[in-house]
């Protein structure tokens, strides 16, 4: 019998997920605004049999920029260099659903797929945030339930423009100066409370019948929103039972909705700091926590907990009494819940929580050798609570790498990942179906 | 004495720019949706020391799909995934101004400055027509003079997020942990009639300083704009007294607006239909012609005019009576002033209108041998009435590959084009000075 397979994207966040990455020894600490450092680790991820590459997004500059990087280059534009130097590997971006079109979005991702052979997937988002509002002409951030209500149209309408042109709508014939079927393309036709958009999309079908649509909700509304358009689902969990709650609360509705649980793919996050031994791996844990200044680590900290920096006392537990409801709470719940179930169930002073986050979004680090990684991975799959991972290395390129060269063959030598595409698409390494074509009646359009 | 140099675009138009081309012997007919053909064309002309690439665009399908290739992947995609392929080329991409935010404009055109090493361009579009306002949710086109209001205030918001970075506020300085300096990262603080941009952008500054700003205003409005913002400005001249009056108009109206003339390069658009003999061209160009359906032909410039197909007879004049002032019309009024003007001077019936303008735009058209081509570009340069060409082959790629063998060596043995490229921007390849920093008020700023 096979052993259930393991998913892996990588997450090339900057220099690294920690707060300090970018000051670690041999890091070139301005490489992220490189074109040579998204291709060398997609073209390593691709030698590794990845299933994608993936990159967060947002349209504003949220951190402190004395202290770190940030989200910068557009991720559709990098990915789309990255597919012209790269056969197989999948291309994940992300697009926010607050402060886009669907008309534009569908056609950047279907003209991504278009050039990619069919390796394309978004990676929606609602993004927190005032910055972000006020770089769109907004006062104030949208209502979170607003923000996910726009989402979930924004997607419908997004999916009806992929499915403008039946498959074979294109035909190309010479001979019989039939260039296309305009029979077989539909006008999106939708009229909803938040978009009117006609349609038809000006690209033929996506190779992969549609680009792959991911998400990553955690808050109510978000988990809905994960559970009806999500085929990839990112999560942050830092312990089994969190990641099991989540598994089954997603494939549970998910199935309610009337899909079935293997249309949904979920990964949760995986930072990994690898050494050759554990105590090396420690060593590189206690190193990468050193490079990130303890005032900012303070300052980013309670900016994520919306409480002020005076609030936080190094050596004392969280200030509970002035922290909100995570579900009440704004700005980006992944990490309110995740920061606040770690200090409430290991009973974590701030700087001991500071320590545990990295300076990173709340996800799961591991520490250790790449057997010990492997068997981490490995573990939670077998147990049925992720379908792969997420993977942030704690380093770019350097702990990639590291994971590639150490923990890749592990994996493989137990049978759990593979060691060469089977397909092409991003859809084919995820185990996907292809969407059949859906077709769109012409009422009400032109 | 040097001579006058030529600068020299390629726009890549799908299959070539004759309504025909994609059925033309030898020519894929699907191949503009593929990467290879955008990668095989910008790698001749990036071996032909061609100033750049280009890419037209609307969001929206205007064309009738039956006859012909449309305007289809997303220019910024496509070309961020040519600069990936190529190391010098420039590569400019349409991106309508009506229907886009400032902000991600102004970030996707940084991240693919970052990307090529300082290759991109913005043509700066108002996007005529009510199927591409249908898809973002208008009922009608917006009216023709708020549309370059609109891409005015827009431009210059994009063009404050440019400078929202010094030159030096990007650090890196592992030793000192400072990332950026934060002194030197200004917002945009963009209040305006139409836009509230706040900033800074999230991309340090572009490799050239900035983007360089394309435009092709030819209606009233649209020259004020061009000679306002536009670095290239693409127009379509028949004759050299158009090319003359337009140019020479743009460039006073820069210097009145306090603009050196030398900033503003000015290319007509340029059809070549190139043959060994004349007769072999001319063949060629009547090929061309029998490959486009009548029927599709005159259903397209009725459309195109603003008329029913009933008004127009093939062997009558076009019905003046019922066309528009050219500054009156709607849509898209360089076609409409080229059409009118070619048919009125030569005196054309319809068939022989539809003849001239190949299925195309309006652009001039030169058929001939490698030699004739050659002289027809250096005449107007050497005039004074044109800066370089943005040349539009008939048929792609064979249309361009005839002209990079049989044209380009010629330019060259004249002396007026070059033979290596002599810097590494786009700025470098146009003559365009890289423009200072424009330092930042914090006036009304976070």
């Amino acid at each position: 019998m096979t052993r259930r397979q393991v998913h892996l994207n990588v997450n090339i966040l900057n220099a690294g997920v920690f707060g300090g990455s970018w000051r670690f020894p041999g890091t070139d600490p301005v490489a992220s605004f490189t074109l040579d450092h998204y291709v060398r680790i997609a073209r390593r991820a691709e030698e590794a049999t990845f299933d994608a590459v993936f990159l967060a997004d947002g349209p504003a500059i949220r951190e402190d920029l004395r202290y770190r990087p940030f989200n910068s280059l557009e991720p559709s534009v990098v990915l789309a260099a990255v597919a012209a130097a790269t056969r197989r590997v999948g291309l994940i971006a992300t697009l926010s659903s607050s402060y886009n079109d669907p008309y534009d979005v569908a056609r950047r991702f279907a003209s991504l797929d278009q050039l990619s052979g069919g390796r394309s997937g978004w990676n929606v988002v609602t993004t927190a945030g005032t910055e972000a509002a006020a770089n769109f002409g907004y006062d104030a951030e949208p209502e979170h339930a607003a923000r996910y209500e726009r989402a979930a149209e924004f997607v419908e309408v997004v999916r009806k423009l992929w499915n403008s042109w039946e498959p074979d709508a294109l035909l190309g014939d010479k001979a019989n100066r039939r260039f296309a079927d305009p029979g077989k393309i539909h006008p999106a036709a939708h009229h909803g409370a938040r978009f009117d958009v006609e349609g038809a999309l000006n690209v033929p079908r996506s190779p992969q019948g549609e680009p792959v649509v991911v998400q990553a909700g955690a808050s109510k509304d978000g988990r809905a929103l994960a559970a009806r358009v999500g085929e990839v689902i990112f999560t942050a969990a830092q312990t089994e039972d969190e990641a099991d709650e989540y598994y089954r609360d997603i494939k549970s509705r998910a199935v309610a909705l009337g899909r079935r649980a293997e249309d949904v793919v979920i990964l949760p996050g995986l930072s990994t700091v690898i050494g050759a031994t554990e105590a090396q791996a420690a060593e590189r844990r206690e190193l990468l926590a050193e490079l990130v200044p303890p005032e900012y680590a303070l300052a980013r900290l309670a900016s994520q907990l919306g409480v002020e920096q005076d609030a936080l006392a190094l050596d004392s537990p969280l200030p509970w009494h002035l922290l909100a409801d995570p579900d009440e709470a704004g700005g980006s719940q992944t990490f309110y819940k995740i920061a606040l179930g770690l200090a409430r169930r290991e009973n974590l002073t701030v700087r001991q929580l500071l320590r545990r986050l990295g300076g990173g979004a709340g996800h799961r680090i591991v520490t250790g050798t790449p057997e010990q990684i492997a068997d981490a991975i490995i573990d939670w799959v077998d147990k049925g609570i992720a379908d792969g991972f997420n993977l942030m290395p704690d380093v770019l390129p350097g702990g990639f790498d590291d994971f590639v060269d150490g923990v890749v063959p592990i994996l493989r030598r137990r049978g759990v990942f593979r060691t060469e595409y089977s397909g092409t698409t991003l859809r084919d390494h995820l185990g996907l179906r292809t969407p059949d074509h859906v077709a769109r009646r012409h009422e009400g359009a032109a």
